[in-house]
């Protein structure tokens, strides 16, 4: 039974995984560090964790949960950061989007101890300590990727924590998530981060006209190229091979795209575009979205 | 002054029309038609415009202004269908995405009448009479491209019917106007429908897993592929030169990326993805788009 949790890294996620304790398991003591000294001062400020510590060690020392929210590149130098300080029976997790590579870190930084990566597939183009909030996990998934010969009993206590956080909690094999994720996740990422940068180095088209006409569409991809920048240098980085594979394919159907419409083959894309809403149906089914027409970003009638 | 509007096509676009009139211009009387019998009955359940017509030509004949809301590849049927009952005074405009080939439509059509084609750049992923709403054009940007020698005073009506529905109007070369769109629209369209294809067709991931982890980033791309397959196919096949010129760039673009990850580059990485931060800024800015996180999807404290 997980009673104290230390937060490593207080932004967007960390700073989320402190205000829902707070509101969903208040009897949970959390003690979190950023090394940032500004963020720590907001953390403090909004009441992210019970006692905001000046270093990592002190944060971690009487933790049953250590959860690394940093960087994936910034894993290996957090995790020897606080290996001189944790209890015995602590639990090492952490938050990354990819997670064959944090395993690796994390086993080279804390050899014996007992590390459980997890991955909380929510989050927002938002980041920093003013953009947590209570809500982010609430019915979203937890994939959790525990070694073949991690401790049975303290994944269990992982899995309930994340529930009690309102998550759907998933176990998945390290190498599978992070070929899921390259699609579902880092991909469109990728993609969103391109198109942005090739429409504001158009010369033929003014970035003023790029903002004024987003609303046909461009206006989404600005909110995922909105992203940390160092999160997700690291992501690609780090699930490199799952990342290029999958871009291999898209490029594939992209060309065929591309030809279809030089060859003015309204059929085949036809076909694709209605095979697509079937997806958006089953996202929304499955509660992952919202079905209101642009998500309520206008109230109307 | 524009005091009656027949409205073609009872859509997404053409019922919101109908509302928008009804809410911010109640004076003017409202007529519409579409092909599509079921269309017409929802239509007129939901009072979209005053009167629904069983023909096209019944609606337009006493109308000032008559506005083509069909898929761009059908509006030379639709122009050749109210041809012989438009008044002598009436002008003709439509709602289409690229403006080029509706140019061309139209005059061929109608040779000798009043024309000005008009792109209002609102919409929503959803389609058919029930998805309209009479905000939609709230602060978005109605751009107009009329020819050369279009007549001044027909102009300035339509700009201020357009103006009265809440929209701001913007004046364009046709030209322009679609190779600005493939970038603002069509090709962050073509993108998403395709990944989303990408994504279904993968043998190593199942559907149901790209559904579950859509909240990492792929669900606001389903959004946007889930948007009307015949409306897209026209839109695509219509202005394909300045489509294939943005999706060159683009694709360009993408392989740098690819390039970059291969080699661990992440400095260039970290460029790109820093320089996208600040077009989100300005989007919102501009008011083209919510700064809440995930669009308040969730409401959250």
């Amino acid at each position: 039974m997980i009673q104290s949790v230390a937060i490593i890294g207080l932004g967007l996620l960390g700073g989320s995984i402190g205000l829902a304790i707070k509101a969903n398991a208040p009897g949970i003591v959390t003690t979190g560090y950023d090394r940032d000294p500004e963020t720590r001062a907001a953390a403090e400020k909004r009441g992210l964790v019970g006692t905001v510590c000046s270093n990592a060690g002190d944060a971690v020392a009487m933790a049953d949960l250590v959860i690394l929210c940093v960087p994936v590149g910034a894993m290996e130098a957090a995790a020897r950061d606080i290996a001189g300080a944790l209890s015995d029976h602590a639990i090492i997790s952490d938050v990354g989007s990819s997670k064959q590579s944090v395993a690796e870190a994390l086993a080279k930084a804390l050899p014996g101890r007992t590390i459980i990566p997890a991955h909380p597939v929510a989050g927002t183009e938002q980041s920093g300590p003013e953009a947590g909030f209570a809500s982010l996990f609430t019915n979203r998934w937890c994939i959790l990727t525990p070694a073949d010969d991690a401790d049975p009993a303290a994944l269990e206590s992982l899995g309930e924590f994340w529930t009690r956080l309102g998550a759907n909690v998933e176990i998945m094999d390290a190498e599978h998530h992070d070929l899921v994720l390259a699609v579902t996740s880092h991909i469109p990422h990728l993609i969103a981060f391109t198109i942005v940068g090739t429409a504001s180095d158009l010369e033929e088209v003014t970035r003023s006209e790029v903002i004024k006409y987003s609303a046909g569409g461009f206006r989404d991809f600005t909110r995922i190229a909105a992203s940390d920048p160092v999160m997700w240098r690291d992501v690609f980085l780090s699930n490199k091979s799952a990342v290029l594979e999958m871009l291999g394919r898209f490029s594939e159907d992209l060309t065929a795209m591309q030809r279809a419409i030089r060859s003015g083959d309204g059929d085949a894309l036809h076909e694709l575009f209605s095979r697509t809403r079937a997806i958006r149906r089953q996202v929304i089914q499955e509660g992952q979205d919202d079905d209101r027409p642009d998500f309520g970003r206008k109230d109307h009638s």
